[in-house]
């Protein structure tokens, strides 16, 4: 209060002269002391404030920097924030010819004890995907807000459905019960566009949750709800573009802060020819610098001001919610060296933090040249520790979805998937990705396998024991199925129980029918055993050749084992167990999720369709 | 004479004891002196030889080593031969008891001029396979010989057909003329096979040419009149495996010579697991040391005395026929450390020498591991020079067989040969690869493509244009055809005017039809095109996202540049120029293979299903 007292006192000094310069928004509102990254670009946007002169009076808090752009209502203006500064808050000033014309609250904050130490998710962990929208409707009076461009519409596929984070907030139980220990929305930043808002990844204000989703602080009571029930949570972080709607298209910041002059042009998706020796370097800039649809406007991370906006804007939500990773969308449209830039800067701030990219390509080659410590022959350092396993999802829903005897081979059609696993020595550390059966882009792995629920859990099982994270979608638990062909309204359909009145419940189990049951049994006590089970998180993995429509692979330690065998055939089939003496021998078994004692005799019976899993001691 | 005259008297002085060692053959028979490979490992075969000692005396050579296996019939002599060494003939004595009981002749031979210096094949040549057995009769009197298993049979498509290096030799001037400079022809040595003998993958005998094929002495020749025409000699060699046949598998050299005991288990071809961190090590074992077929046992290198000797016979056949390259069969499928050991011993010898690995995989990560240069996660160092580009081959043969638009985009069907060619960063030199539409192991394209003769010269375009050695299969420059699935002996079929009698000769152009006619001139003024167009062989690569059902590449320096434009569609295209501006503004062009001038306006037409080649200055 005092500090607040002094600037006013000091700025009643000055009178604004007519036509002076005005302040709309500061971006970051504020910063933390003792950050890493304590140089902080602030955005300063009001008409005509680039001819004003930012001051400022705080222990500990200096001007270092400003720079203008070729629009008159932007500064960037740098502070340097000491060690020892103390957090309060203080006003920014801004004067012409000497006399201030106008003034903006900012704020240092003190940091949360341990922050820059903070363990991102892992291998030991499990993640649960959720459309906000479409998960639980927590707050009905937020489902339309008035002013925002597009109202709740449950009847249209495509428009809001009202999910929102108090919906997530209040299942968190129900999410840590099933045994998964990482959430990760989809962005629930303010989205307010006419239409197909729902799925936020139109952002229109990056520093804004959507009031239709809630507040920022409902994004901070949410993390801390989730970690006090042992669940992390990671922002869906969009760096390549922004939604139509996005303030700065009515202003933009500078004339080349939007890729192709802020008019629309289409990607070439031509994601190859960012490391193809042979590419015509016309093909590399179509497909960074193109947009995806007309809607979202694709940011240009060239301009070093909004390389440093998107840097600390990550690293703000990441200090200001308490984020335990980040899921960083379509990976690689971004500006290469920035994406490098991006990531480094995180990991600088939170050395053991989480960030997973995604680059959908079934070319590993593709995916791998992302990931931190990969040697690439075009000289791209990456930093991300972590990549969505495009590949391996490609080839799981191939080898699941093809006729047994594909191929006229022996294999059960399973060598997609066990070819694509051994392409892991292109990753500098595979067991960081996150693997993954579907996600909120493709269609449902039980629409792909037509409903076959032996088929489908035998996917389940592959993503919840293969090496990396695995990363689960909302409402497969209770068979949401959506259409085979991919239709995004469609898949991403309401959790049954999200809403008042829905007829069936999944979160208390009213209303399922028998084969919902059975499977969200099934998910919750995979991932239940997941959980306590260490050989999941680290063990090393060794795979077997496919043989007779089976496929065979361990986690283990030098001590025990997991064995997984999945038949793809409708038929049972039976295992000779020689091939895994180094496991088996001298063994006992018990099926991991009964517990039941298994004999390990010269064979193993393995029923049509299914996943055996054991453990081995 | 001398000489021979002094071991006589010598030996003379001995008279063999009853049941005494027997010598029934030294392999190599000979070696060179000066070679930088100075110590040669001799293997002797001949009833009881292990009980003897071996002696011999020329200036320059010694015995430094004699070593035995678990067969009393095999002794593994090594010799160092000095560099002033002598050629010429001397005796190698077995002694028992101090009594001289077998001798053999051995020989030392004078190296030919810059025999280490030989430049092996490159980018600047383009190879004509052949089937010899398919090819060309040009000598009747040895279609079938007395004593071997089987004889010809021109009417079974799986027997020999009396095809021969005199027939090859015959027609020199064909394949020079048609603009290839090198020549690879399937393996030649004896295959003394009850059947199936006629494609040579089942040697019996490393050091000798198959009778019906012609002598040692005929490669040789060979091989220099393809010299003096402008043409080198690829051997083909085999060092997975042997022919059932084989005089080792009536007295094995060692117990573990072949792989499972000399008894037939089959491979499991899962080649990923060389590199799969997390394959088994029996799958890995399984697909080295299994049989390709029953009729091949599969040879066991980590015996150090099979290595020596498969080096040494590949040594031998480079320095005695004047080889300028080396094709090798099922790379891989051998032992690995093996594969390195032998590559780097023949680049030792001859260090500008060329070699090209067979690996018959669409993953481009998987033949990369085999080339020099590559830095490989599991540590394995290679030094193959070049390798089969099969991930290109099977990804063009994709491209042209699907239909137009494939996928909905407007790549029209290109993408997978745009994308495959996109993974170049994985090689460590990607412009040594052999290049190929088809071989003798594939369908031919054009059955491929039902016959399309348009598609099927813009795939031969593409071949004779894009970066690498461009490999061309004998026959299909008139048509030859074939069945679509595979079909070896249908596939290899006999070249028109190969035999008297022939109704039609490709050779001297009688009895072809008019497609024919169209089909070897538009081969002949591609390669001969490509063989007096450096651009083709050094010049860079760029190529351009395919649009419209049109993909364009450029080969340039920086002066010139060829342009590649390909057409799959049926109907015409206009090609707009404007994304090519760096290549074609200011410049004139003309049609590579007719020299007329073309004008390079706004467009450029297009023909349904064709290749324009440009050459721009």
């Amino acid at each position: 209060m005092r500090v607040l007292l002094a600037c006013c006192l000091w700025l009643s000094v000055f009178a604004p002269p007519a036509h002076a310069a005005q302040v709309e928004r500061i971006e970051p509102a504020n910063w933390w002391v003792g950050m890493r990254h304590d140089r902080v670009e602030l955005l300063v946007h009001g008409k005509g404030i680039a001819a004003a002169t930012p001051r400022l009076s705080h222990a500990g808090v200096a001007i270092v920097d400003v720079q203008k752009t070729d629009n008159p209502n932007y500064l960037f203006v740098t502070l340097e924030i000491a060690g020892d500064a103390k957090p309060g808050g203080f006003e920014i000033a801004f004067a012409e010819a000497g006399k201030v014309v106008a003034t903006h609250p900012w704020r240092l904050d003190a940091r949360e004890p341990g922050s820059a130490q903070r363990h991102g998710f892992d291998a030991g962990d499990a993640i649960y995907l959720v459309t906000p929208d479409r998960f639980a409707d927590g707050d009905p009076s937020n489902d339309s807000v008035p002013g925002m461009r597009e109202a709740a519409n449950r009847a249209n596929p495509n428009g809001r459905h009202g999910g929102d984070l108090a919906g997530i907030r209040r299942h968190l139980d129900y999410i840590a019960g099933m045994g998964f220990t990482q959430l990760w929305p989809t962005p629930f930043l303010e989205n307010d566009q006419p239409g197909y808002s729902y799925h936020g990844y139109a952002i229109t204000d990056l520093y804004r949750t959507d009031p239709r989703m809630g507040s920022n602080q409902d994004v901070r009571a949410l993390a801390r709800a989730a970690k006090a029930k042992g669940i992390g949570l990671i922002m869906d972080v969009v760096l390549n573009h922004i939604g139509s709607q996005h303030w700065w298209m009515r202003d933009p910041p500078a004339r080349d802060w939007i890729n192709h002059g802020g008019r629309f042009a289409p990607t070439n998706h031509r994601r190859t020819a960012i490391q193809d020796p042979h590419a015509a370097p016309a093909d590399r800039q179509a497909f960074v610098e193109g947009w995806f649809v007309d809607a979202m406007p694709d940011l240009n991370q060239r301009n070093p001001h909004l390389a440093r906006y998107l840097i600390q804007n990550t690293l703000w939500w990441i200090e200001y919610a308490g984020l335990s990773g980040i899921r960083e969308d379509t990976f690689g449209y971004a500006d290469t060296q920035f994406l490098s830039d991006w990531a480094k800067a995180v990991l600088d701030e939170y050395p053991d933090f989480a960030m997973v990219g995604e680059e959908w390509s079934i070319n590993p080659a593709v995916v791998a040249h992302w990931q931190r410590g990969k040697a690439n022959p075009d000289g791209h350092v990456p930093h991300m520790p972590s990549m969505m396993d495009f590949p391996l999802n490609l080839s799981l829903r191939t080898a699941l979805a093809q006729a047994d005897g594909w191929n006229g081979g022996v294999e059960g059609g399973w060598m997609p998937l066990y070819e694509m696993l051994a392409n892991d020595f292109l990753y500098p550390d595979p067991g960081r990705l996150v693997v993954f059966a579907e996600n909120h882009d493709s269609s449902r792995l039980l629409a792909d396998l037509d409903g076959d629920l032996g088929l489908w859990k035998v996917g389940m099982a592959y993503i919840a024991t293969i090496r990396g994270t695995p990363q689960f979608y909302y409402g497969s638990e209770v068979l949401l199925r959506g259409p085979k062909q991919r239709d995004d309204g469609l898949l991403r359909a309401d959790m049954p129980g999200g809403w008042a009145g829905d007829r069936a419940d999944a979160f208390t189990g009213a209303g399922l029918d028998a084969r919902q049951r059975d499977a969200q049994d099934y998910i919750r006590a995979l991932y239940q055993w997941r959980k306590r089970t260490p050989l999941l998180h680290a063990g090393k993995l060794m795979h077997f050749a496919p043989a007779d429509d089976v496929y065979v692979y361990f986690r283990y330690d030098e001590r025990r084992s997991v064995m997984v065998a999945l038949n793809k055939h409708a038929q049972a089939r039976t295992l000779a167990l020689d091939r895994f003496d180094r496991f088996l021998r001298g063994r006992s078994a018990r099926d991991a999720l009964t517990g039941k004692p298994v004999a390990l005799g010269e064979s193993l019976r393995l029923p049509g369709k299914s996943a055996t899993l054991l453990e081995i001691e």
